[in-house]
């Protein structure tokens, strides 16, 4: 199994592939675009991208991608997003000077640098790439903040675990496949099930609260909206829902109604649900 | 009158300044959290931040920040976002080797690197800024990319305009006061309103359609809905909503029925609704 991500080994979303489809062949890609473009060649099989954080909100170019390449997604998984001081070697931290790491990982780490004064914060690209810079420069006044799981794949020295101020960081991630690799009958037709839906909708005055309203009606539970603009329709919106369904038949139901009053309907997939809320006391460290 | 905005004079923030309420002292901030600052402690007595462009979608950080500050909405206005190639004297195109921008108005100017590839992109802090930049900096081989308007007010030459890929390129500013100067009762009951409100619901099946079924109910047509998380309860949020509303009676019966139902209602204000489509087509430039 190949599967793609934006970004480094070592980084959440390789961790979300490990937990998601175990050891697998990473196909890492700078950009998410060019994600999409590995599945549409087949040069992965799969791939493995965050869609929400639960302090940030969502990811809103992914629901772009989403929309307008033929991918499905069979599975979502949270990850607790956990923030590790990592070194090439056991220094101590009075002798650490510069901290690298991607702008969002720094600014969930003030506490840190508050009571670190001397340690300045470095923007980078990557959190793991931050640990694979400060590896390979070897100085021993510099580290990174990246995930536990970047020491383990580079060989660094965590320093300090859970720098992160706030301990309630999810990141929802999503399993993707190409559509027509999408395996629609593994659900069982009499289980609860997940689903994620785009539309649009003409506007009229009450239109999406009465599209909104075919769900519940379905026994559909809206777990999740979210809009983002049509292009070249100015304050026109596509709609993301997630829906949580006691069965796919009531799934089914639910894209018919759906299909009748909207200007489009794509079901981007349909998926077991995850455990969505981890507890973050006694959670045994990753690595 | 003195006018917090997030950038430079001369950007798109200043010329909404300018439409939403004429000549005003503007009050520039590098962050958009120092413009609530501003206004908090009386060093303006509004702001004008933009909330979502018709390309890119919502500019989430002004959502979170208008919940967490005591601020009224009282205005909106949609404005056409034009990229200009501005430079410090009437230089040809051919001579130009470097373009400064900010990151997403050079990614809007696609065709026009494609067509000059001896013009190299290069990302700037701000639109207004890099034109402040390249007259500072006197070299004739640069430019920027910046709202015509940044050329008026820098005496900068406008060497091109319309570089933009999509015309169809808004941006939707809001016009804001803190809430103890807010005029509740400058409109009249009987005119069609707009308004904006932020919910939060207990997530219970159907709990997010049925308080839309309430808007609906009372005849709010609802123009936009956005979501953002709750920090500290993942998975839990916020919904933004933008409604058309008959009269300001309709408004009253919307917030009362909200409130039986929900954890918490803030109405972030009350306006009259700007023209949100222009035609791009017969539009006079506006320099």
């Amino acid at each position: 199994m190949r599967v793609a991500i934006q970004g480094e080994p070592g980084s959440n979303s390789h961790l979300a592939v490990q937990e998601m489809v175990g050891n697998a062949e990473l196909v890492p890609c700078s950009l998410s675009v060019e994600v999409f473009e590995r599945l549409a060649e087949g040069a992965a099989n799969a791939a493995v991208l965050p869609i929400e954080n639960s302090l940030h909100g969502a990811v809103a170019d992914h629901y772009d991608l989403l929309l307008n390449h033929q991918v499905r997604i069979v599975g979502e998984r949270s990850l607790r997003i956990r923030h590790a001081l990592i070194a090439a070697t056991n220094v101590p931290i009075e002798q650490i000077e510069r901290v690298l790491s991607h702008p969002v990982a720094l600014s969930q780490c003030r506490r840190f640098f508050l009571a670190h004064p001397k340690c300045r914060a470095v923007p980078a690209y990557d959190t793991a790439g931050s640990v694979k810079l400060v590896l390979a420069s070897g100085n021993p006044a510099e580290a990174a903040i990246a995930a536990p799981y970047a020491a383990e794949v580079y060989g660094g020295t965590i320093l300090r675990r859970d720098l992160e101020d706030d301990p309630q960081n999810f990141t929802r991630f999503l399993l993707l496949v190409p559509t027509a690799a999408a395996p629609l009958d593994t659900l069982a037709a009499e289980q609860p099930v997940k689903a994620s839906l785009a539309f649009s909708i003409a506007h009229r005055p009450g239109s999406l609260v009465y599209a909104l309203s075919l769900l519940a009606e379905h026994g559909a539970d809206l777990t999740r909206i979210e809009s983002r603009p049509v292009p070249g329709r100015p304050w026109e919106y596509v709609f993301f829902v997630d829906l949580r369904m006691q069965s796919l038949a009531g799934l089914d139901a639910v894209l018919q109604s759906l299909s009748r009053e909207c200007h489009f309907v794509k079901e981007l997939g349909r998926y077991t649900e995850s455990v969505t809320v981890e507890t973050t006391a006694a959670e045994p460290a990753r690595v």
